[in-house]
């Protein structure tokens, strides 16, 4: 199979670039992927799909490659699309879903973009490469530029989680911290220096594939539904790579004619209220979302100032008329253990932020208590470890255990 | 489907036991599921499996659980079966493979077992959980046990990584850290209080379901390799449960008549020589492994000084032609970051141990370079963040950044 790719597009105002060399950005702003759906449609059916083996790679007519693209690959895909039927009742909605990007290599989302970009980076003969990170993409580059051989820099607030600093050291990256600084900082330095150091800018959207192996989670849902996508998507938003992608894919799966309902799904952007220019932007009505000063949130995850995607992210969301929503920063700790607690399902904080937003939803009447709703749980809790300390309980063997040690300390439910 | 579970079999004496109710041990030692394979061979054929959704309950009819079982869930199995070319070259093999475990919720395959031994334990109505744990186990525990909704009480000792810590409160478990303790004394303790507090022990082999869950590892792993299966398999032992479940896995299929041959791997288990109790009794000639006095390992998963299935760990070793090899604890560390560097995999350390153990076998000449070996990955190094620390580089917003900084700090290759 040779592949469906057309062409690039430039996002910002649509000039048409070719595909079969490395594309950075258009203008500075980023690039869209095109493809012959014709050709596609006459060539597959969505039940193909179903046969292959259950990685992001099935669905290989809809992504970059071609058959003589040697595939980048730690077994991703096909994360587990779960009923949370006790936080859906705690929230007051019957028919509330949970898609686990938890379980993905590096435990995070990141590992579909990157799983992409690396392979599609390797097929062009890059072999150094660079990000800036607030935390999980630079895991996924160390990791899957340590499957391609390459050579892998990342760039991170020094206040990123440890777990984030030592998955990229251990796989080899050189990882630098920036002391007092943001993702934007960083994104500054990978910037600044690539003339002299050489190394390809992985950064969010400033590549086209990143966002391909994002659409993937959209694809993945539809086929988990039976093709049919639910009402509400509740998406914690960064960079917005992943909301940007799924609408691409739901386009994309509306043209090829493969959705039993033309029916969208209402998208929505949650946010911290430490860290949300797009939410601002959103209220204001307009396109293009400011930097936000003095970024802070312990979703680290949500700590982007400012989106080069900013627009592609508010288009979506209007265009699908959903919204974007900032949670309560002191709210979200809480609500992280509490989801965890209830459904088992290793939420991360940036995802816990989307639970409250959905509350809000409710609240407002936004989200009806029969609407299916799917909140993309787009990391391991147990990467944030600052998260749990200091509540468990020391034994010393020395002393007698007294069994009411667990009655006292703990009140029973 | 009813189940096709015929009744429980003690592994030390084979007396006979119910599966319509709650056991446990039989003479203190573990207990075997035993199917009427006659009847599944009937009804059920390889091919059915693969056009069911991936997750080890795919493999229903070989499984504890009937039609009218409330499945307990989150998502678990089908995790990739990696071909680990790089890794392998260092190592002088030609067909060396790693099966990531560590894509599986909780990040290690813990979820397998507990998945399958919490389904049972709702089933039977108990709502009261506990275990003692060298690390992941408990986090599989809390997490299952929420989804669940059952209490969850885990006794870990003090040393435990911070984020198997966290993973378990974040979760709700009541989380106990056992001062100066290891998983022998935290089995103790959960032991002596059971009847005082209630809870249903689900210690290592102390019930009969999560080595059914375990089993599922050497299931796909079959399924993986259409049917056939590898010359070698390297597996971190600590409890051993998955070693021995894979053993019964494979009998099982072979009694089925399901694989292409009747060739069985040879069982490698893997241990540290600061812990090291099944190498020192496979060596002597013993069946049962006595205790390992100060038990001292960085991968802790293998810290168990004493497990109460070594007979049934050994009789696997020893009928399969395999061997028990301990890794230079030293060495463990080294061999960690080698491996996810090369591959850009998160191998453990427990499953580091393991790759010191091929190379001394590959030394030996007891695995032939185009032996199919594989390596089982149990867990994801993201868990072990004590291992990366103190190599990131902290870089100054406020003083230029010279590229000089990349270079000197580090020796390209």
């Amino acid at each position: 199979m040779n592949t469906y790719v057309t062409h690039l597009e430039s996002a910002i105002d649509g000039t048409h670039l070719p595909a079969d060399r490395v594309q950075t950005v258009h203008e500075g702003r980023p690039l869209w992927v095109r493809y012959d759906l014709d050709a596609i449609r006459k060539n597959v059916n969505p039940t193909d799909f179903q046969n292959r083996p259950p990685t992001l790679w099935r669905y290989r007519e809809l992504l970059p490659t071609s058959d003589n693209t040697e595939i980048i690959s730690l077994g991703e895909g096909m994360t587990p699309l779960l009923k949370a039927r006790r936080l859906g009742e705690k929230l007051g909605l019957r028919d509330f879903w949970i898609k686990d990007e938890s379980q993905l290599p590096t435990g995070s989302f990141k590992s579909r973009g990157f799983a992409m970009a690396v392979t599609m980076a390797n097929h062009f003969g890059l072999t150094r490469f660079a990000t800036p990170t607030a935390g999980n993409a630079g895991g996924a580059l160390a990791a899957y530029g340590a499957r391609a051989g390459a050579e892998v820099y990342v760039f991170m607030p020094s206040d990123t989680p440890l777990v984030n600093q030592v998955e990229c050291t251990l796989a080899g990256a050189k990882t630098f911290l920036v002391v007092d600084g943001l993702i934007s900082d960083c994104g500054r330095i990978v910037r600044e220096l690539s003339d002299e150091m050489g190394w390809f800018d992985f950064s969010t959207l400033k590549e086209p594939y990143r966002l391909e192996g994002k659409k993937t989670m959209g694809l993945e849902l539809a086929e988990q539904f039976g093709w049919e996508l639910p009402d509400v998507i509740l998406y914690p938003t960064g960079g917005g790579t992943g909301l940007i992608g799924m609408w691409k894919a739901f386009a994309e799966l509306r043209e090829l004619g493969w959705l039993k309902s033309d029916k969208m799904p209402r998208m929505v952007s949650g946010q911290s209220d430490g860290c949300a220019p797009i939410v601002r932007a959103y209220e204001k009505g307009e396109r293009f979302a400011d930097e936000w000063d003095e970024a802070a949130t312990c979703a680290t995850g949500l700590r982007v100032p400012k989106a080069v995607g900013d627009f592609m992210i508010l288009d979506a969301i209007r265009e699908s008329g959903g919204c974007a929503i900032a949670a309560c920063e002191s709210d979200i700790a809480g609500a992280m253990r509490e989801a965890i607690s209830t459904e088992g399902i290793s939420i991360c904080p940036e995802s816990a932020a989307c639970v409250l937003a959905a509350q809000e939803l409710i609240a407002r009447g936004d989200i009806a208590p029969d609407d299916r709703v799917v909140l993309f749980n787009t990391g391991a809790s147990q990467k944030y470890a600052g998260f749990g300390d200091q509540e468990q309980i020391s034994i010393h063997l020395n002393k007698p255990v007294d069994p009411k040690t667990f009655r006292t300390t703990y009140s029973h439910n």
